[in-house]
Parts: C-alpha cells; structure tokens; sequence
C-alpha cells in the first residue's frame, strides 16, 4: 500500500489546504509520510460530507453496515504485514509488536457486532394489546480523536461500533502518525464504505480545535492525553447534546507483596511498565516494594533484568523487547523528567540513557523516590518510579494517591491481599500476578478520576456509540374498555 | 407517618441553620411542612457522612444491600397510602395518580436488581491459566437532585440504583416538594439503611449550588429543567472525575395522520398533552395535525372533549383527570404563556383559564399556532400548540424542529409510516397510537438534543452508578513457557 498523503473528505483524497507537516521514522530517520494539513474550511467540509451521508447510512439494515464492517476485516487481513511495518515505522514499536496491533485492529470487528447486540441492539415485549420496543439509534456525525501509541488498534475502537451503529465518522489522528491513519481510511474505501461515511482530517492542534468546535457533531470520542482530554471537557461544558467519551491516560501504580518467584515477578513488572517503553496509558508509573531483605532482592533482580532487557530499532534480529519512542522529541521530555526526579532527591537505580544520538531509542529508568513529595504526573515513557512500603496499609494508600486511576496491579500475596486490594484500589483496570498492560478487547476499558470521564471503551463503546430509544407501539388506535377519571368523549 | 420536618445527616434528624420555607397544598392552602433549610456548613456535613458511611456499604455483599432495599420495598408498602396522600397533597396531582406514582417506587426496587445484573454485574471466564474477571464498583457519593413532579419516583429511581451498586447519597428534593422527601427518608431509615447511607438536605437554590459545588462528591443525577441542568453541566465542566446524569425537558410534538377512531385519538391525545395536568417531562406540548375536514374535525372534538375534562381538588370525588399544579406561582407562568402566545399571532381554540382563585387549578389550553415564529419553550403545564401541516414531510420537519429530543408520538397512519418516523423522529421515547407520557419502567429512559446528556435513567441507571473493573487475576505467579523478544532473566 502507497501512502496517499492526503485529506478524505466525501470519497475524495484531496490536498490539505494549511501548513504542512511530516512524519520521519523515529529511529532510521526515514521520511514517511508528508502533507499539508487540513484548513478550518476542510475541516467544516469533512462534518459537512458526514452529515450528508449519515442518513442513508443510518437507515441501512445493521446486517448490511456489518457485512461492510467485516469486509473492511477482510481488507485488514490483506493488508496485515504492511499495516504492521507502518505501525512499526511511526510509532517506534517493534514490528512483532506493531503485528499484534493490527491483530487487535481485526480482531475488533467481532467483538463490536457481539457487543451492539448485547450492550445496545434491540429486543421486545408484549404488553397488553402493544408492544414495548427498544431499539437503539446513532447520535450522527462523530469526531474521533486518535492517539499516536496505537495508531491503529485505539481510533479503530471508537471507528468500528460507532459505524456498526450507524454513526459517520470524521477522524482526526495524532499528528506524530498521519500514516497508519491513511492506511487503514484506504482500507475502509477498499472494503466499500459508502463516500462520506468516513473522513479523514489530518494535522496538529489547529485541526483538532476546528473539529472539536464544530457545530454539527454529535459527539467527540477522545483517546490522548489528560491534558488535551481536560480541555474538550471544558470546550463542550453546556453541549449536552453532544456526546463526549475520554480515554485518558494514569500513574499506574504496581504492588509487589510476597513474591515466592523473582522471575515471575521481574518478568510482570518488565511487562507492566516498559513494554512498548512505557507508552501505553496501561503501563505502570509507581512500583510499591516492601522495604526489607526480600525487596532489596527483588530491585536487584529487577535492576539487574533492566540491564540486559534489549532494546534496538523495530526491525532489528534478534528482536528488542521495545523500539523507539514516537519520536526525538518525547525523549528528551523522558530525560527531563529523570533529571527533576533526580534533583528532587530520587536515587537512580538504572539510568535512562539515549541509546543512539538523533534516534528516539532510550533504556529504561528506574528510580527510587520513597518519602519524596513528586508531582502526580504521567511520564509515558520507559520510567519507572519506587515506593519502599512498610505495610499493607501504606501500600494501598500510595497506590491511590493520585488523581488518576486507570490500571493497577498486584504482585504476590494470598487471595485475601487479593480480595482487598480489589475492595480498596481505585481504578478501571485491576489485575492480578498479571501485567498491567495488555488489557483484554472483550471487557470494558476505562478509568475512574481524572484517567476518563466514566464513558468506558473497548466492549462497552457501544453504549456511547447509540443512544436508546424505547416505544410503546400498536398498529391499532382503539378506545380502551375504561376510559380514566374526569374523561368523558 | 408525621413529617420530622428536620434534615437528615449521618443517620440524625437535626434542624436546618439557614431560611425558614414551607410548603402549602396548592387547591386547599392547607399547610403541609415548614422547617429552616440546609445551611451550606450542613451540605458539607452531609456529604461528610455520606463519604464516611461509603466504605462499609460498598463493601457489603450485593445480597446484604439487596435486603435492605427489598425492606425499603416492604416498608413502601406498609406506608403506600400516607405516601400517596402527601405526594398528592404536594404536588396537587389526583390521589389516583398519586397512588400509581408510589406503585412505581415499590416496582423499582425489583427492576433496579435485574438490571443491576444485566447492566453491570459480574462475569467471568478462563483465558489461558488465569481469570478475566469484569466486575462493578459504586463511585462513591452521589448528590441526587429530585424534580417536584414526581418527588417519589424520579429520585427513587437515581437511589435505588445508587444504593444497590454500593454508592452513598445526599438527596436534594425540590423546595415545592420537601414533605415526600421526608416520608421517604424516613421509610429508608425504618428499612434498616445504615446511618450516613442516604443523607437529605432540604432547601432552595443555594442548597444545590452548596451540593453541586462540594468537592467531595463523585457524581451528581440530576432530574429537573433544562435550565438548571444547563447549570450543572457547565459548573461541573473539567470535573472529569465525576459522573453527571441529567434529566431534563422536552418541546415534545404529537403527530396525527389518518385516524379512523377519532375517539381513540382525542382520548390519545388528553393523556399525552393533560395527564399530571402537563406537568410530565414526556407530556405532548406540541400537536401536528393535517390541514383539511378530517383534521378539522379531530381539532372540533378534542375542543369539545376539553370542555369536559373533569379537574379538580385531589381528594375531590367523581376523581378528576387532573388536580393543581404544583403552585400558584406556576399556574401564573403558564397564564403568561398563553397571553403570550395569543399576542405572537396565536389562536385560542381552549382557553387556559383559573377555575378557583387562590388555587393552582387551571383548565386545559389549546393553541393554534401554525405558521407563526415562537420560542422552541417547555410549558410545563396544561398548554398545547396546534401546527396544521400541510404534507408527512412538513409533519417530521415540525416535529423535529426542536432543540430537545425527550418524547414523540405518533397516532394513526400505516407500520410504513411508524417505521419511516422512527427513523427520521429524534427523540428518546417514541410511541404509535400510545400516549406519550407513562414510560416503561423495565425500559431506560431519556432523551437527546437538549433533554439530557446522554446518561439515560430507569433501566439504564445501574450504568450510572457503577464503573466497570476488567480484571486479569491468577492465583499463582510463574514465568511463562516463553520469555518475549528482548528479555534475558
């Protein structure tokens, strides 16, 4: 697939009218893909062809919009191997990585058609003479904000239900990754969705503004940065009309309690907090460790595997466990970010280190800052901050001291610490002896606090992709047998 | 049952520290309650204990709540009578319909565990070694804000819910109506509700703006005016973090095609536009019937019939369709709004007139007002606007004509015609050859446009008051058969 560079806007690839802009790969440098961005004026185009197509597309029958939906897999599965070395390519990830990204693209379709049915869909009863019916129906025009660290696999969550339920879509990617944006809308042309249904906008925050204060959208579905998420909240204060869902991102904390097996436990935190170097909204930011011998052990286990994890370009043999970041610039965010924990009084125990000059490639950070007041922020990168605990209780309480809450996990411990943990932590994601990442596409994904605004992704998009619509209906208009008090005809 | 007249906090009936208002009936002036409103000092208490009691009630086993609210349910029943004579005395609604209205409360309880499961709820399944486990989680304090048309049931239908999924609540009733929100605390507290579980602040504006502003709480549902609610969206804009629900209005229209039974539409009619004297969210406030001898004939008989609506005192026997509104004050409002209307261009084919001076009983209005520029207003009361259409596309073009989307009607034509306004109408609840009001209790409820933001009620409540917690969970931590790329241990 040749990359159009380009806006669609109503079944026509057009040039961008604004500044124009470029992806580079983050770790050869390679140029990948470059435009000019979307104008105000196409932007307003591109609701306009929503809004155009939506009625016809709405009306369809859900079997015709899921057997267009399906064909689009179809077109994915064609296409795997060169979706996967664009995902690769702009975000920094590891082509086996990026390969379970568009895994994770094809494997969506099934479970929207599942979850329209369950979550929304329609059913019916008899009542007295009519029917109780509810149905469910599209909100309209709906403008998805996508993230650049899964490019693909996290626009194509809000994309695929709001189609099946009959919305349009008008899709702003990130900036850092116009490229697997383009891709998959050809994949949508190729798979034969009708023109207009789905329209692609590319450019920085200019674009997203334009898009978010659009008239005519019905909604705004939101992944990226609690910043920005914050923002749209406070743009759409008073439009209750419009339906907003933001998925947002967290300082994941991760507790170690007993640990009987090291490894096991060195292998989850790994996983937990620098797969894909840390730039899943998943990872986890704060690792708690008892203080004492057994947790002295563990950090050096843990410092010792961080010494030897590989990390290298994302089509490097043999494999690294992560790539590059989305881009040069992230990085130097990370090494800041380590230089103010490091002069707040935080003790370095692996250091991040850039790996390559002009390459977005850094080792992982590990830093003990036990007792230190640090901002509650999110560093979405391969930085990794230590709280030694001395008891449960203390544990518990800095996991939740923060104002995120979208994934944390526990460590070790009987079923009881389990049973607890459960009861007492504050967040959307809550797993066991299990990585932090990773988080299964047939259960709902969101956060509490400021990680989301309680309109939860993955199975349960589909409520905020229709709205429901309950009738009592009779194909009879007839008297009934007692007419009610005061009425006489 | 006699009204303590107090506020309840943590589990103790006390006096209010802020203005003295009282409550009258609004036929017989009678006085009902009277008492000092909550001081903002006791707002903030209030959420205190609710936040305090949080804990121990989350954390009960879903059957132990379930008791108790099946208690409350028992207790509901044992004071059915007491109840449904204060809502009528209250609200001025007929003590027939008062009654129908504490049916509602005792049916709730059972509708709010069904959907509690099948809305939320729990669920598991094996994936390879360990659980993937989806569970619910209440939020944590919840601020509920009840409207005066319905003081049982519309806020009973955001507590149940709330305190079946484990969260705390301070109730607000509205300041028309602050003897059903005595009554009904007291039933929780005779149920055996645990102290601080439901708290109940009584009061006017300043009350709300205290409980929507306390930084404590975690989400705030909301039934009442478009206005206030507008209010509550943009005060809470940012606040990410809590989850708000809002209920609101509608400009509801009620279309009339070919009618065979003319009797079965007029008597149709009555009961969408006049039930509750109008004073439902889902009452027809607008009627679009055609132009010609058959709608002529239509209008010259619901004219007549209205001639012969029976309304009166509450309590009065034969019973009347319709009582009082629920204040004078309101009956002054829609006086206007019929003056108003008249001097836009209108014509009065049933005037709106007081039948008793000194009280809220007002006589039905029927206004022609085709072709004429008027405000797209609720009129929460006895007043119907009368659009001739000339053609079905004009009908729908009307109809929708709108900022809200709550309730629409269809009466008479052919299931192509049902099934092509089902398709253009926008609205929440849409009912052919139904009345518009009385919804289905088993359906959710809630509108679009203006009429609410998506955060539909009834049957939908349970999403409202618990998030999900996706779960990956094994007992044992072990390393898996193989090690991912990158990884040495």
């Amino acid at each position: 697939m040749n990359a159009k560079q380009q806006l669609l806007i109503g079944g026509a690839w057009v040039d961008g009218e604004a500044e124009t802009f470029a992806k580079t790969d983050p770790v050869s440098g390679e140029p990948l893909w470059q435009a000019k961005a979307a104008s105000p004026a196409q932007v307003e185009a591109a609701v306009a062809a929503a809004r155009q197509a939506f009625p016809a597309w709405a009306r369809k029958p859900f079997a015709e919009r899921q057997a267009i939906v399906e064909r689009f897999r179809g077109v994915l599965e064609s296409h795997r191997e060169d979706l996967a070395r664009a995902i690769a390519h702009e975000t920094g990830k590891p082509l086996w990585e990026a390969r379970t990204e568009v895994g994770a693209m094809i494997g969506k379709v099934a479970i929207s058609i599942t979850a329209y049915h369950e979550r929304t869909g329609e059913r019916e009863r008899d009542v007295g003479g009519a029917k109780a019916v509810l149905r469910h129906r599209p909100h309209g025009v709906m403008a998805v904000f996508g993230p650049y660290n899964f490019p693909g696999h996290l626009p194509n969550g809000h994309m695929v239900p709001a189609l099946l339920a009959g919305n349009t879509v008008v899709f702003k990617p990130s900036e850092q990754t116009p490229l697997t944006a383009d891709l998959t809308l050809q994949c949508w042309r190729e798979a034969g969705l009708p023109e207009g249904v789905i329209n692609l906008v590319q450019g920085a925050a200019p674009v997203g503004q334009a898009l978010a204060g659009a008239a005519d959208i019905d909604g705004l579905l939101f992944t990226g940065s609690p910043k920005v998420g914050g923002i749209l909240h406070r743009q759409l204060a008073g439009d209750v009309d419009k339906i907003l869902a933001l998925e947002m991102g967290g300082n994941n904390p991760l507790v170690v309690k007993d640990v009987h097996d090291e490894d096991a436990a060195v292998l989850t935190i790994l996983q937990s907090a620098f797969l894909s170097g840390g730039q899943r909204c998943t990872c986890a930011r704060r690792l708690m460790v008892p203080q004492g011998a057994v947790g002295d052990r563990l950090i050096e286990a843990l410092v010792t595997a961080i010494d030897r994890l590989h990390v290298a370009g994302q089509f490097d043999e043999p494999a690294p466990f992560y790539g590059g970041l989305v881009g040069v610039q992230a990085t130097d965010g990370l090494l800041k970010a380590q230089a103010d924990l490091e002069a707040m009084g935080g003790t370095v125990l692996s250091r991040m280190r850039r790996l390559k000059e002009g390459t977005s490639l850094l080792s992982p950070a590990l830093i003990d800052v036990t007792g230190l007041e640090i901002p509650d922020e999110e560093h979405f990168g391969p930085l990794l901050k230590v709280h030694r605990y001395a008891d449960w209780d203390e544990a518990i309480r800095l996991a939740n001291d923060t104002r995120y809450g979208l994934s944390a996990g526990l460590i070790g411990g009987e079923r009881a610490d389990w049973d607890d943990f459960l009861l007492r932590i504050r967040a959307g994601i809550v797993n066991w002896n299990r990585q932090t990442t990773g988080a299964s596409s047939d259960a709902p994904f969101g956060g509490v606090g400021e990680s989301g605004n309680h309109r939860p992704s993955a199975y349960y998009a589909a409520d905020y992709c229709a709205y429901p619509v309950a009738s009592m209906e009779a194909d009879d208009l007839a008297l009934p047998d007692n007419l009610p008090p005061g009425v006489v005809l």
